[in-house]
């Protein structure tokens, strides 16, 4: 009962905190309590005026009114025209009196279409503050920007920040389907309620677009990229136009997942064949059909031939034919098509981590204009680390769009605290070696490496209808992380990671400091637990929550997760170099080589390329066998002190999300030595070796584990 | 734009209010702006005196202070003895001093073990007010009494209010399955997250436990009564007794389904035969196991040999054999079997309404002790309008269990504004003249009419996790409304509404009055748009929404509305007097006769009973068809002037559910056109007449109706 009643008087208080705080995510505008720093806000913020009469315009008045009310306790005036100093104007350059543009001219020339000002200024000898852009959305940004200053109590008396974003398109893909399941989704279902649609407006999709928009995402894709035709009938497309008409004023466009098929499914065509006229006309018909609805529609992101889906190979046709036949049909509205390179043939028994370079890098420059290639950050899919994508930098003549997973489906769903812009930071930070040193996947995402027309970022949202959005309280980071990469995909992790905590919980030194430290090793926790040195899908099948290693039954080998880890009597890993599947050779030849030899090869991904024996020595001496079950029980550990360090920080945090936290990262202790556990007690089988001191023996068998099923997981 | 602005205007504000307002349910605890009726409060609460050191007692202690707190703005000062006067003193019986005690002596008669004293005392010259109960539970239940008084603006100078439930088990359904949907569940999906259960304890567990607990609600059935097997494995088991941990200090016992089949299916049984020695052993040893983990485990609910269920009938046995197997393996535990009499053969062409009375009336008498056989308020399906069971009265000898559906499966999802309570009320207070005029339902219930040793009344849920609960703002009045009719099934619904409203929104009479009437009306207008007259089971096949009168080809005739209907050149209506199916005879003679005889058979229940001419004469004069007509049309104007009270209390209500109230009715006014015009082009095919004066043409074709497809509506 001890632990029973502890719960209770950490839950219990009343309905309203709990609901508030966790809904409201890094937008808290927690009341200042520091009467020094409010005081200089104050000071500051002696009115407002706030000029254009858009939607959006209104929305930043609004959004500027209540933050600064909520943090201050009092709302500035609100003025109609400039009076007196120590105003907030807000308006975008259209709208700003001659003087102002003027002053301002030299920044607005460093920023594009999306970009802002945040500017203190001495105008006819009074002091303003202006927040500016070229139109009223980057107006928007500037204002949540503005506000997040307050929020990280940072000073606004000399404001000089002038900031756009670095890549245009800044999109959410939800995998959620029309039945509101979320494929992969650990956060409840589908926030999109289609069934009141488009008459009932969900007060939670303006929270979303305000969310969105607070951070600079501007797109969202609603449907799942297993598609379902039926999103493009005219009974959906009338809810998706609803959706849109909220989401418009935060600058957000919204896209859809275009099943290839739907020529056939919901058109009355007998084929799909995308150099049938009647199958392109179909598709322009229904493109103006779209944009009729919504002028703004984004296009169309489409999984083609992948996992079963149809696509032009269905009909002989490749990629290339597919996507040019749908970027034509979109093409007269401004519209785009993200075509994945998520592919893998299941007649090709080739290394799958080969397969989309292979397919997809010879077609590079024989896309549309208006057509990019979204590519997931590896090779293999969303694993706890993966060496970077080989198609970025090898396709300099095509816009390449990076896919990342917000949402945990190999890293423990929404129990498991793991910060995943450190995950992201890695990727974008990796040397591709194409145009020699310092060619990062962050330039070829945002088209400084080559030139692009259109640059994009992807991530695979983690959203549902939980009243904390995303799961795990601390998975609010992951989707703000992503915004914020998504906006400059050159910030560090652990910057971002301070905003968000100042943001979300609390100022307090003492606080931000350790949580800060625990988020950035959530990561490295996670792959020391699940998959060190390399090792890859080793999760349990289908669900991928829980380890798998054993699994060996699926009708396609490349699902087996011992297809991945290739245990045996002789050692283990993936042999990607040149004696093995020589994918190494997809890589710049300066990384070809450095993936190549195991002595060279960076211990992060060593088991990705090699195969080596369990005597194996690793850098730091130790065995192969005994530095991997090491790095297991460092992943114990490091949650562990994940656990203590939340403990410490009780006093910061409102009791619920403290609570919420301690619960979760108690079971993701259990669930570190679960995947300890049983993939040492499987791999001892081959290795035949004790587990080494500073290891925690196993107290349950490798039978246990391969006996624990999850058959209603959720997101399967 | 002008419609899209107006949504944004009402919906923007920020992420709290709408959060939170939604989430609260009835207990709002509003801040009583009204100085008068504050002061009287404060007076009157200067201290609180909480005995008891139970987790029950802890939480009355924190929820007056809760709720004191932020109806006052100020805590009474908490005291660890009575001292001073305008104490309220909160404790069950034995917490009591010996003179409060003696004091109480004759009303703690009055009460049973669930009840509760609410009292104004003077104690030693000393005012005072007691909350007291013979346990800590109804200590509880008159906390949650007394902050309602509080709530309502109601006087606490002169307390004197003992009471106690009527009714033992009070009891919510959850049609939950264990991937987290919801049959015919339109609030998003199950509360219950099995895969964080059991280690993450939810917020949203312990304020469905409060909100439940605040109404009297004592025990919830988790699980869909089409149930999964899974649920009764010790994996499943360890999350269930999570849950139990959670509601019991709130006087909530868990119940689960029992699949009939579990022993072929989780026991490796080959049989689930009830006389099989192996079966009764293994439900035995199943009971134990539950029990082991969960010592108040309420028992099983079942629903067996009901549509494609397994049930004893499989293996030739009957309802008896079935239940009283079950019934002998939780009997030592204390635990109940609700098995329930919603059957209908799908071997037996005959009339669907009379079979659940032929099958389980002759078993009157034969279940045993611990069994409570579960009947539906009506013998067909939850309908707008049905006559009552005939099963109520006709089985003295066996405890009847009321089961209601809370979710409107067939009354507009939660889109429509239908205020239940009102038919509950109607089929509680209907006459079975079982023993002589006054033989209420509800006598049959609560065990006054014939005594029973069990008596209980089921809802089945609109719980989901859509942030305000119920998907309907409204639909949370349902939720209350049963609760409140669970615990004194002769409570008026008038009442309830009010409680409600004041609970809930405001306590002005300006807004109350109005907004009354319009729930009270409710009722009716779904009856008049959806199925006036009498009748029933003509919606959409399968999910149940809109109309879909034409429907005639399923598999099982009594699943086509057209077997209800019966629609012809004749006539409508379905037969079930004495030239008919003589259903009429399965009431007591009062009512056969009564029901028998058009001329006398109530009009609401007209083509229920009788398959009538459509120029069949109504008591006003108007002919069956342009009578039916009218009906149709009134419902239809019912909703517009629903619209019309609700848009005039827009300054009474906050603006985020001002507006989603708004734009539901509007769905509800488009739709009830909707079933208007549907049913009547389809009924006019058959009556050839013309529509009369005062109901407005339809817009669209029949065709059109038709034509319409849902593919994905929820709870299906």
């Amino acid at each position: 009962m001890t632990s029973l009643r502890f719960v209770f008087w950490f839950l219990i208080i009343s309905f309203s905190a709990s609901a508030q705080k966790d809904y409201k995510l890094w937008l808290q505008y927690n009341k200042i309590q520091n009467a020094v720093v409010a005081s200089e806000y104050k000071t500051n913020l002696g009115g407002i005026v706030a000029l254009g009469s858009s939607e959006t315009s209104k929305i930043s008045l609004a959004e500027l009114e209540t933050g600064i009310l909520d943090m201050l306790g009092s709302k500035p005036e609100t003025r109609s025209a400039i009076k007196g100093d120590n105003n907030v104007i807000v308006g975008s350059q259209p709208a700003l009196n001659s003087d102002l543009q003027k002053v301002l001219a030299s920044d607005f020339d460093k920023i594009n279409n999306e970009g802002f000002i945040i500017k203190s200024i001495s105008s006819k000898n009074k002091k303003q503050i202006v927040i500016t852009g070229k139109n009223d959305v980057g107006v928007l940004y500037g204002v949540y920007r503005f506000l997040r200053l307050i929020q990280n109590h940072k000073s606004i008396s000399n404001l000089n920040i002038v900031d756009a974003p670095k890549i245009n398109l800044r999109v959410l893909n939800h995998w959620d389907n029309l039945d509101r399941t979320v494929e992969r989704g650990y956060a409840g279902f589908s926030l999109w309620n289609w069934q009141k649609l488009p008459d009932f407006i969900d007060q939670r999709y303006i929270d979303y677009a305000r969310a969105n928009a607070s951070i600079g995402i501007n797109g969202t894709v609603l449907t799942n990229v297993n598609a379902n035709a039926l999103i493009l009938t005219p009974q959906y497309l009338e809810k998706v136009k609803a959706l849109a008409n909220v989401f418009r004023p935060y600058g957000i466009k919204v896209y859809l997942t275009a099943r290839f098929s739907a020529p056939i499914e919901i058109g009355g065509l007998k084929t799909a064949d995308p150099k049938d006229t009647a199958v392109a006309n179909w598709w322009k018909e229904k493109a103006k059909e779209i944009y009729n609805r919504i002028p703004d529609f984004g296009g169309f992101l489409v999984k083609a031939n992948s996992e079963g889906q149809p696509g032009p190979q269905n009909y002989g046709r490749d990629h290339i034919d597919g996507a040019n036949m749908l970027a034509d049909a979109v093409a007269p509205f401004g519209g785009i098509i993200m075509w994945r390179a998520f592919v893998y043939s299941e007649h090709d028994a080739n290394d799958r981590a080969k397969q989309a370079y292979a397919e997809f890098q010879p077609y590079d420059g024989k896309f549309k204009d208006n057509v990019i290639v979204q590519v997931k950050n590896g090779a293999i899919d969303f694993q706890p680390r993966e060496p970077f994508h080989p198609l970025f930098g090898a396709m300099p003549e095509t816009p390449l769009m990076m896919e990342f997973q917000i949402t945990q489906e190999y890293l423990g769903f929404s129990t498991h605290l793991v910060y995943l812009p450190k995950l992201f930071q890695e990727v974008l930070e990796a040397d591709t070696y194409q145009k020699g040193k310092g060619s990062t996947v962050a330039k070829v995402i945002d088209g400084s490496l080559s030139p692009q027309k259109l640059t994009g970022i992807a991530g695979v949202s983690n959203i549902g209808n939980d009243l904390n959005w995303t799961g795990h309280p601390f998975a609010q980071a992951n989707w703000y992380g992503f915004g914020r990469l998504a906006w400059d995909p050159y910030l560090d992790s652990e910057t971002i990671a301070d905003e968000w905590l100042r943001s979300t919980f609390s100022n307090d030194e003492d606080f931000i400091k350790p949580i800060k430290t625990m988020m950035i090793t959530s990561r490295e926790a996670v792959v020391n637990y699940m998959t060190p040195l390399g090792l890859h899908h080793i999760m349990d099948t289908g669900h991928h929550y829980g380890p798998g290693p054993w699994v060996s039954d699926l009708s396609r080998p490349e699902w087996n997760p011992t297809y991945y880890h290739k245990a045996d009597k002789n050692g283990i890993g993936f042999d990607r170099s040149k004696t093995g599947t020589n994918a190494t050779a997809q890589y710049a030849q300066e990384l070809e080589q450095l993936f190549d030899n195991a002595q060279t090869c960076p211990e992060i991904d060593l088991l990705w390329f090699h195969h080596l024996s369990w005597d194996y020595k690793l850098k730091n001496g130790q065995t192969l066998w005994n530095g991997l079950a090491l790095k297991y029980q460092e992943g114990v550990n490091q949650v562990l002190e994940m656990q203590n360090t939340w403990n410490n920080s009780e006093k910061y945090v409102d009791k619920e999300r403290f609570k919420e936290v301690q619960m979760l990262l108690k079971i993701q202790y259990k669930e570190a030595k679960w995947w300890r556990d049983a993939c040492l007690l499987y791999f001892q089988q081959y290795s035949g070796k004790e587990l080494p001191a500073g290891v925690e023996p196993p107290i349950q068998t490798l039978e246990y584990f391969k006996s624990l099923k999850f058959p209603f997981a959720p997101g399967n």
